[in-house]
């Protein structure tokens, strides 16, 4: 199962040196899920050639502008192609009536149908689809504001083909697929079923965590996620303009990663008061060798 | 005085082709305003090295999103990056709502003042500036919607260096610039001034039509204008199809251009389903020969 994070946008507040406000694009399998979607977002999935009509869930961090103001853009320009399925959205109170207010004006009745699911500021399972969940994080931020976390459900023991008797016959391979025991017909045990089976891949999991101040009760929440993409608006020469305009830096995005001995972190949310983000990079591996840069149009690998 | 339309966006409903949806900038000597402001509109106007900040006046002409859901963003940018000067927005009922519902959930209180003027259906004069008016005019569109003539004020009379005679004072100059007679010290006419000057520039025009039907009523409101910019969302073998969705064809762009007998027609909001543009024009001019296409950052200027 692929389980791919895609940047469509980097960038914090205004765009600055073809750097667009947060967006990123997460496959999950045959899933695509959309998170945050700032202005310009469907222009970005059109260049990467990445088809916006197979998004079914999107999830809006918080209301500040560069974090939602695609999203009307894109839902229109998915009616307008005709688009049938349901589409989810989850996001803080307040997207519903902004929604509603712009297709209101437009006299715009959508052909599909949104269901728009309340993102509280508690942290909570908001949804459980096939193959993963997603619950919210809690974020410090000036207004109502939650992070996601994205996890992949256990997988089944997976057949150990070195050690598979010749003679098994369809049925006894379909009941080992179901994690049984295999029986004789006389009813005797002939192997366990964790004899010739290996342990379920380990899960997967993303945590993605919006515009937030250094915030330490979230290393529990993120604790060993594979892969945590962290805001790091400014470097921590600026921490004190961080810490009023409730943002975090590179080092600190970077300890959290260390406290909760995350597999990889991956920085973004940059000011546009830095045109080189080479420096994010360097002070964040002083604190967490495994981090990279978010770079627009890049896919991350979730491993 | 330049006088001088870039285009911005110039698609339709939905992004495609690297096409946006509908801005433009349009620069009146200092004066910068912005027509229109379609998804990206601010990313644009950064890639053309224009500053938004020199924006004074921005027309809205309906509330379909592709023509203005840039503007929140905009002016988000505006007051992050500092701005304390008034700006004027005009547009159709509806759209105050829909930034203050906006501006409320992201707790934005911006730093410089809107003063929103609502559009009306009834065509009349909404601004009466130094060098220009701009007045709506009348479309027919699905939703409340309106055209823009911006008129330059007729210049005043030029001095005819040729016809100059060498001995005049630096106060004679002054007084012909403001367009008086000349008299000698005992109050004798020396020269009329009409006989030493030459008369004003034409006042350019140019004539926004955004989204409308084929409207023949149009005409007159566009007699004569120097430049005519009106929507052909297709080409004339969609007609039905345009009539239907209150849109027009080239050809049917082109007949106002000619019935209006106007200098120039530039067309645009070209439908997605259209790579090439080319018939566009070649449609267009069979009707009215003094036809462009408008382009993506391309200049266009009013003569």
């Amino acid at each position: 199962l692929s389980f791919i994070v895609t940047i469509l946008g980097s960038n914090s507040a205004t765009p600055a040196f073809n750097r667009n406000p947060t967006s990123q694009l997460l496959r999950i399998g045959q899933e695509q899920l959309l998170i945050d979607c700032g202005e310009g977002t469907q222009m970005r999935l059109l260049a990467l050639k990445q088809r916006a009509s197979r998004i079914r869930y999107i999830f809006i961090s918080h209301l500040h502008g560069d974090h939602y103001l695609g999203l009307v853009g894109l839902l229109s320009s998915l009616h307008l192609n005709g688009r049938e399925e349901d589409m989810h959205l989850f996001g803080p109170p307040g997207l519903d009536e902004i929604l509603t207010t712009q297709f209101k004006y437009s006299n715009t009745y959508l052909c599909y149908r949104i269901h728009f699911h309340v993102v509280s500021t508690t942290p909570e399972t908001i949804l459980d689809a096939e193959s993963f969940t997603v619950s919210t994080l809690p974020l410090s931020h000036r207004i109502h504001c939650m992070g996601f976390l994205f996890r992949e459900k256990p997988g089944k023991r997976r057949i150990n083909k070195d050690l598979l008797p010749p003679t098994l016959s369809v049925h006894h391979l379909k009941r080992l697929k179901e994690g049984k025991d295999l029986f004789d017909p006389a009813g005797n045990l002939l192997y366990r079923n964790e004899d010739l089976t290996l342990p379920p891949r380990l899960p997967r999991s993303y945590a993605f965590c919006s515009d937030t101040r250094y915030e330490e009760r979230l290393v529990d929440y993120v604790r060993g996620v594979s892969l945590l993409y962290h805001e790091s608006t400014f470097l921590d020469d600026q921490r004190e303009r961080a810490a009023e305009t409730f943002h975090s830096t590179a080092r600190q995005a970077a300890t959290i990663a260390r406290l909760a001995e995350v597999d990889k972190l991956v920085l973004g949310h940059y000011s546009s008061r830095y045109r080189d983000l080479v420096p994010f990079l360097t002070e964040a591996r002083e604190v967490f060798p495994n981090a990279v840069l978010s770079i627009e149009g890049e896919d991350i690998e979730v491993e």
